[in-house]
């Protein structure tokens, strides 16, 4: 159990020490968001601290992108996300001298995340150089009812002395210390304080900060005010500047006496409304906030919560730390979600500052189809966001010479930021992983496909995939030159989970022009250009290695040497070979042909599902935090329920146990999604594109019961696997539905529930060995 | 006919008319060097230029590489040639005010190159804005007998009136204007003004400079001294400073009257002696400089050219540009070569900055077999350069996690200096390239392999090639994610071009470990490794379409899609379209599959190489300078004539015509050595690697007799092609050598020159198109 957290306590994550010499992992870890606004978990004093940021969805700066060899095509614009103004900073004083944690250590020191209460809680106690004793205690919320809201309660007591106190609360922009990887210095220049002043206001409690970004052109105003509860003769004075509001509370306490604080904090932003009208945005959210004051907020955040559990918790039963896990990574997807807009998830939502704050595919792949099962309505504004960069993505499909849509790899604002371009141009899967959201959000929730502008999105991408395809003199259809999801393999031909996608996408998007023929008009789709897509789908070759009876990932790499384990087991493999080795030897970073035995589960047949997989397991080494969830998919599907139990923790706890050692740059959202997908899709068997619910229950050993919840067509759904059985219930009612457990077709009612027999795993292969040092932990 | 040059005399390259817009092509074709010291052909007085600058071979500066995306093993250091102190510049002063001859033109204005004299010499005649009339004669050689000499001969004649003339003489670095592709700051920080001054010396008629690279540890000492011829009452005076000596004559001249200055100028370099040391060098050669004296200097120049014509002359009757371009081709050659000492021959030689003055595989493909006929001791020098990196090419394939030695893809000091792996690092045939230019020079001049290093690269090539290699099922030996000679198909599998040239590489290491038993052992080579390395080579595998009776490119590459040349005809491609399209298109920047053709023409029937000729065509684009050569060649021997010749012309005149627009950069010397392969391999049918000397001449319809001469075995040979037939004559007398003329053997001896009759060509094939707008020129 990592140092930091002290319980496996199922709806609280604690620490009671604090881990002096490596903070950014709590920062993490103790996050607070909701989709719209994120602010990283330092502490109050704001020090010792690796990487403090408040961050918004969608507020970015451009940087220059230079190329030591340059080629058409490649992006000249990075884009980063920038830290905007930050108001979680409240400062101590005591008898005149600042309350330093670095050199007064605290007695008790402890921080809780409440995830039904949605707050940070935090109790210090120290006892000052001169002997007397004070408790902080300090409360943070970001609102999950009022999206441009945070607020802390602050209160300081003196437990046994007189105390001269002076509290210095901060709201500041352009503090952030820049982290970047790019040595260019022109980066730095653009990204050191990005933000221009527009204008500030000052008011007595408080103030506001109007600024613009230099190159973007995004436009944030951050008000911030405090209320005060003090004993007589306490004084509250604000300055204000062009980048910093500083409140100050001086106040003398006796023995007993508390000084307290509420914060309120709200931020607003826009790229097109004038200063002003953000000012008055700004303002308005402020008296919002103010008239539902502190135990408003903290009621309607309960409130959210609840409701949130009651839709989607997860139960375990057996393993306290996986259940305290994956109601963490359910939290992290609310957080990640709550008030999105008019901007992406980025991979690691607004807890971190990590790749950028860029959005991937794995958003898509991963984070769309839990939230479309767990937060229908989350999901349906994601997806309004992708389909939203459709024309960028039009136009870069014409700057690469195809034609349709050609997503971008790594964007904020949807256009292409990658700059190697055999990890993201290449990886043109990617434009089936986003397509494939769509499908499985009309599917799921049974809502028109039309809603999220999904009939575009599949006729644009299947129009890039019909306009890249090679056909050999037998009619055969392939993709050449691709890179699949496995980054240890690049620039290959028909890589079987592309051309797989790549089919998939050629085919649902023939289905729906055929369903929505207005759509499909508007877009000028006739019958002959849908008619070429089923050809071309029928046509797509997937190559198979008779000898071994297997898949190769890709045509010809069961002929690649083996990596050479013995001498080269050092992980990741990326910092210790070169991707001219790389690309060429059996040695896989994620799931690659093993994802597309989950996701297109159709192309296999299970002897093959389990040959593969034992086949992958032995060459993945898990260098990527995207590979657990689906090896755990795959592990419970072919029946290597403890191989599956052990890839499930370690997606479920990637960020509470460090995982991959990155923590400190933010939460790993895809992971921890792919946790719950490891639950439902894993070991409930639950396939998440078919027309009717399927489900394939499965326990492990260690388990006594798995529980979880889940929206299907309006429905809300349960679903408890025990030794005893399946039993799946309507608890609200709804409609009658078909449902299919392990083949079994029942229809599940209102009335009562389900029940099927719990099928007992019979793996057609021994457990499957990994790379030395890749065996997940336990 | 381009304006500069205004006649095709077999000797001279004259222009007669100062190109006002454009002085690069001019500065580049005017340029002097004896492969130690090179300067660009600027006007004496400096502008208009483009880029002036002196160069040194192997004087060099570091620069940051940084990459927006970073990789393991990706180099973090580029190398740039630098321009060391520059001593051209000698301008002029007339009744007070400096002739400029943007606001004065010239009435008479002529540059002439003299390939037999070795010398550049100008003629000017101004009328003042006084109406006062001079002449301005310059004549400037960069010495072949001393190497590091330069010498200008400057004279100004006072014709109708008395004339007040000041002639101020320059020497003076870090003055050079940077060409720097890279955007980042920190490249141009490092280059500009890259050298730190040492020390400097004044004399009366001259000084003395003493710099040292900031990075790269190298220095340079130049000397500079006058002797001046003048009327009584002219005055000589300089003045130095840590960067510049200024020497100035000023004179009164009456009609008639000249003032004539010889300018000496002594450039040594060294990263070992000590700065003292250089100075003592410098000035030693500067004592030889003036002892030999200009007039000693023209005749020993001269006498040089006498020899190196003698040795290398090539006659084309019927084609008067031709004729002087091949002239000037070999020119090039020499200067590229006379003094090459422990550095390499940069791709534009020491004619320009372009490509920062880094050498590439092209130097051994194309540069090394031509010296190797025509100067065989410059050819080894050459040799003894790249094997110097041996133990840097050792290291950088351990970075790459292979055996052996992988040398650098671009360099000056043998560390990898690219910046983009997929057409450098992947492009491994470069290693095959390099050490068949070793067999090539132990086989032609029949000295052994030992004394260039030859057997050291041949095994260390190999065991990187045996360390790459896959295996398949069936035992076949492939080389997956290569990239070959054309870059717009990169990361391929199964390149035939590599893979035949692995498999001569791998037969000719086992040969010569038998051959050189001491020199293998020194290597720790075993019998059981070098008969796994004739396995490796029986075993590999070499694609073919037996559909189109045609060898792919490489596997797969028939499957490609088409270039829609009807859309995108806009050359050069890369600067129109993505790599991630451009690499999985049948469309080839440069020969490969036809190289193949050329260098390993044993593995290739009579049918497939017309075939194979007839579709590469199609898809050739020749967007690459390397290209023609090749094309032109295996033309010739497939029997299309009269494209072989348009080919020829091409690179032949490839800077005198500027084919590819960049002449300005520097010459394309392997263009203009590819050139004179063109004419011995190409039309001469002469095979570069067989034990006995192979000839299949061809003439085309054009041409009335081609001539030309070579060195094998130590004996100077002549070939002449006339409609009446072939002579192959021992001028110089010599052992008796077997020869064959179209497949005929018969023994060449001192006595009396062997005679053939002159074979038709029959082509197998109608003569190949081209893509739209890429037809040779005529």
């Amino acid at each position: 159990m990592p140092a930091h957290l002290d319980s496996f306590n199922p709806w609280q994550i604690t620490e009671s020490a604090f881990e002096w010499d490596g903070p950014g992992v709590a920062e993490t870890v103790f996050a607070l968001s909701n989709g719209y606004v994120g602010t990283r978990g330092t502490l109050d004093e704001g020090h010792p601290s690796a990487s403090p940021g408040t961050f918004m969805a969608g507020v970015f700066e451009y940087h220059p992108l230079s190329y030591p060899e340059d080629g058409y095509g490649h992006p000249d614009k990075g884009q980063a996300i920038i830290g905007v103004a930050e108001g979680i900073p409240i400062r101590i004083e005591v008898d005149g001298a600042s309350l330093d944690i670095d050199k007064t250590p605290p007695e008790v020191h402890e921080r809780t995340l409440d995830l039904r209460a949605g707050t940070l809680h935090r109790t210090s106690e120290w006892t000052t150089s001169a002997g007397r004793r004070l408790r902080l205690q300090s409360t943070r919320l970001v609102s999950l009812t009022q999206r441009s809201v945070t607020a802390i309660h602050y209160e300081v007591e003196a437990l046994d002395h007189p105390l001269q106190v002076v509290i210095r609360s901060e709201l500041a922009v352009n503090r952030s210390a820049l982290q970047i990887d790019s040595e260019d210095p022109r980066v730095g220049e653009a990204l050191d304080r990005p933000f221009a002043p527009c204008f500030h206001r000052l008011f007595n409690d408080g103030g506001l900060l109007v600024h613009r970004t230099r190159s973007s052109g995004i436009s944030v105003a951050a008000a911030v005010r405090h209320e005060v509860q003090m004993p007589d003769g306490g004084q509250l004075s604000t300055a204000a500047g062009e980048d910093e509001v500083l409140t100050t509370v001086a106040v003398d306490l006796r023995p007993g006496e508390k000084a307290s604080v509420v914060k309120y904090i709200c931020h607003v932003r826009s790229s097109d409304d004038s200063e002003t009208e953000l000012e008055a945005r700004a303002l308005a959210a402020m008296e919002d906030a103010r008239k539902r004051g502190w135990n408003g907020l903290c009621f309607d955040q309960r409130a959210v919560l609840d409701e949130f559990w009651a839709d989607t918790d997860v139960e375990i039963d057996g393993d306290a730390e996986l259940q305290q896990g994956l109601r963490f990574d359910l939290f992290q997807i609310l957080q990640a979600s709550a008030f999105l807009s008019d901007a992406p998830i980025g991979a690691k939502a607004l807890t971190g500052a990590g790749y950028s704050g860029h959005t991937f595919w794995d958003i898509e792949g991963f984070v769309a189809p839990t939230l479309t099962l767990l937060r229908p309505d989350h999901a349906a504004r994601l997806l309004l966001w992708r389909a939203s960069t459709l024309d960028t993505a039009r136009r870069r499909a014409g700057v690469l010479g195809l034609k349709g849509a050609a997503f971008a790899w790594r964007t904020i604002d949807g256009h292409e930021a990658s700059a190697y371009w055999p990890a993201s141009t290449a990886a043109v899967h990617l434009n089936a992983a986003v397509s494939r959201a769509y499908n499985i959000h009309a599917n799921a929730t049974g809502r028109a496909l039309t809603e999220n502008g999904g009939v575009d999105m599949l006729v644009e991408t299947a129009r890039m995939w019909a306009s890249i395809e090679h056909q050999d003199d037998d009619g055969r259809v392939h993709l050449f030159g691709v890179t699949g999801p496995d980054e240890y393999t690049g620039v290959v031909d028909d890589n079987v989970f592309t051309n797989l996608m790549a089919q998939r996408n050629l085919r649902t998007a023939a289905d729906a022009c055929d369903r929505y023929p207005e759509a499909a008009r508007e877009l000028s789709v006739n019958q002959s250009e849908v008619e070429g897509w089923r050809r071309i789908a029928d046509a797509m070759f997937v190559p198979y290695d008779d000898a071994r009876g297997i898949h190769p990932a890709n045509q010809g790499f069961t002929t690649y040497r083996e990596w050479n384990f013995d001498d080269n087991a050092v992980y990741p493999i990326q910092q210790h070979a070169h991707y001219a080795k790389i690309y060429r030897r059996q040695v896989v970073k994620q799931a690659d042909l093993v994802l597309a035995m989950w996701w297109c589960p159709e192309a296999f047949t299970a002897e093959q599902t389990a040959r593969n997989l034992e086949y992958y397991e032995q060459r993945t080494v898990r260098d990527s935090s995207l590979s657990a969830a689906v090896q755990s998919v795959v592990s419970a599907r072919v029946g290597h329920l403890d191989l599956a139990l052990a890839y499930l923790r370690e997606c479920a706890l990637a960020d509470l146990r460090n995982v991959q050692g990155d923590s400190h740059q933010g939460i790993h959202l895809a992971s921890l999604a792919g946790a719950w997908l490891a639950v439902a899709s894993g070991f409930g068997g639950l396939r998440l594109d078919d027309e009717n619910l399927r489900l394939a229950p499965r326990l492990p050993a260690k388990l006594s019961r798995i529980a979880f919840r889940l929206s299907w067509r309006g429905n809300r759904l349960t679903v408890e696997i025990t030794s005893a059985g399946t039993t799946v219930s309507l608890p609200d009612g709804g409609e009658d539905l078909p449902v299919e457990i392990d083949g079994v077709a029942m229809t599940l009612t209102s009335s009562e529930p389900l029940l099927a027999p719990l099928v007992e795993a019979r793996p057609m292969t021994p457990p499957p060995r990994q790379p030395p040092g890749r065996e997940p932990g336990t």
